[in-house]
């Protein structure tokens, strides 16, 4: 089927996909003295009098705010805040349906750091939570940091430590399959963007002790003066041994293969050379980096993809909504390292019996958000 | 009874007002797949190539931000953005329930004129309109007038020209109820704030050829050297003859008062010595400048005020939502002064017989909405 074709039908006809609706009824006029004037200058001197009252009596006791540049949307790339604005839409759909989080989609015209920064900080006093999305890198590392630093309230970049906890559950379960410690096992990261670098940073603070992270360039390494400064940082995760090599060179004896770069680009050699009974990751979408059977013939014993039609499907919508959900129940001002190692294991915990096809949940299994939202 | 204790105890209980929901469902994979990825690409790309598409293909067909500084909140000042927020979900949830308008409140935490214009044009890609509210003059006329200039969608100050629409839309009335072409009677307005400016602006464009206007110095006259810019400009339309004076002069043998501002300030010896048959429009809130039964007593033969306890309530909920709806099914870029006076001819009009005691319509009346929106 083509989804979307039969999407664009779909958001015609209903005009997008969300819509704002009352709490509480207006009908008469007592009512709008309540709503609106004059009782409503009640909850304002309330708040006036004490700001934390905000949570308690407007609608941010449950509500985030969407936000992107549209820098970095999908994989279409820098195509702007309208042309954004339907996905930012569907992650507030997601986080409402899910999660019963109220989610407001916001697209920001600026792709200066500084500006966007700023623009969000404004804003900030309507929401009790900020997801960032599709913003490009290594802009939405400043961004995603300064934010945090400078509002009260908790900022999540989804494709950055999303895709990296729901990673981290899968490693975990395949572990589990395996019967292995499998942050013991050596691995290989290929691709530098938010989601990996995010990725190597959650593993590295797990306990994966060898990791190779390979760029467009080859390995990243103390030898390479093309280097980033957020590259540059990811060599105290990776690379002990500070080897140099492409691709090829660097998946030979590994266990374990995580992709977030392009598809196509791990070859069946690649995956022969690796480790028996390797783990393959390939996040690549729509193409992921080697097609699962691909992938099985040539001696992988797990495969996982972004696609949900294959097993195995590592998909946000198993994190964000959950995630929220629980920022928002405990009041939680900012998500920690020690909250996605918690939140990766809550996840993969829901998976009672992993099997290589099943290291992770189903988004549509009821106990995710609770399970999730409690392991924030 | 208390309204704004019992306002508190609903904001408590309900969590604020307001509530995002889905307008699809997302129950199987094949709805997760359209209205998210991988579907949701096929809207992004189609508004990539049009960005004219947001509006049919995006919640934007239906959506309007509500936004404040919290620089001048009902009668309660400068309480900033978080106090400010009731009041924009307030605004809301009339949008919805009278009108169908989606409306996101925002409530922004800066007080600087250029900042505030920076960040609403920013976020201004997410939403089809654009109603200003709350925001102290006289920076609200620099905020306004910049932004429309600048946005390519309706920016409204409800305040302001709401505020103003109803007015004359009573006014309209209270000629008819007295058998005079009102617009030829003498007029004094008392207060020159937001409301009051874009009032006389209003009611000089629809044909009031004769208005004094009253701040808290006396008639704004071209003596006067303690004028700003703002008030400087209403002499063009005010005080033709020039006259100086306090208000208990400018009132005398004028048919009309308007008053935006203080409770009590108009004495019933200046109803006395107005023209008989006088109309007494007393907007301050809650103590309005003269109550209903004084004025009546010292001879006014229509009053009305901003109250809902009294007869003729000039209620702005008869304009914005009707208005919104209007400005979003004509995709309309701007609200201009022919729409206001045709908007409130049209309300007006809805009173098919009008008396002392009804120059204006009921908010709950089914008609409102559908007759100022076609007024558009």
């Amino acid at each position: 089927m083509d989804y979307k074709l039969k999407s664009v039908e779909m958001h015609k006809k209903y005009k997008g996909k969300l819509e704002v609706r009352s709490k509480v009824p207006i009908t008469n006029k007592e009512e709008l003295a309540l709503a609106y004037s004059p009782g409503v200058a009640g909850p304002s001197i309330e708040i006036s009098n004490d700001s934390a009252k905000v949570k308690s009596l407007t609608w941010r006791a449950n509500v985030v705010a969407v936000i992107s540049d549209g820098s970095a949307v999908l994989g279409l790339g820098n195509i702007g805040p309208e042309a954004a604005l339907p996905v930012m839409e569907g992650k507030c759909v997601l986080l409402k349906e899910f999660a019963g989080v109220d989610a407001v989609p916001i697209v920001i015209r600026t792709q200066d750091v500084t500006e966007f920064i700023e623009t969000v900080e404004r804003i900030a006093p309507s929401f009790s939570g900020i997801n960032l999305e599709d913003i490009s890198a290594p802009r939405c590392f400043e961004i995603e940091q300064k934010l945090q630093e400078r509002l009260d309230i908790p900022v999540f970049h989804d494709d950055q430590h999303g895709t990296a906890i729901v990673i981290l559950a899968g490693l975990i379960n395949a572990g589990k399959v395996l019967g292995v410690d499998i942050k013991k096992e050596r691995m290989v990261i290929n691709g530098a963007g938010a989601a990996a670098i995010a990725s190597v940073k959650l593993l590295h603070d797990y306990g994966f002790g060898d990791i190779v992270m390979v760029d467009s360039n080859g390995i990243i390494s103390k030898q390479r003066n093309d280097l980033n400064t957020f590259k540059q940082e990811v060599l105290q995760y990776t690379n002990k041994e500070n080897i140099d090599g492409d691709l090829t060179y660097a998946v030979k004896e590994r266990k374990i293969f995580l992709g977030l770069s392009v598809g196509g680009i791990l070859k069946a050699e690649m995956v022969k050379a690796m480790k028996k009974d390797s783990v393959v990751i390939a996040m690549a979408n729509p193409e992921p980096e080697i097609l699962p059977e691909l992938a099985k013939d040539a001696g992988a014993r797990i495969v996982a993809t972004g696609r949900s039609d294959y097993p195995n499907q590592i998909n946000n919508v198993l994190g964000f909504p959950g995630i929220f959900r629980g920022l928002l129940d405990k009041q939680e001002k900012e998500i920690t390292m020690d909250m996605k190692i918690r939140i990766a294991e809550a996840m993969a915990s829901l998976v009672k019996y992993p099997t290589e096809n099943k290291i992770i949940p189903n988004p549509f299994e009821k106990e995710v958000v609770r399970v999730v939202a409690a392991a924030v």
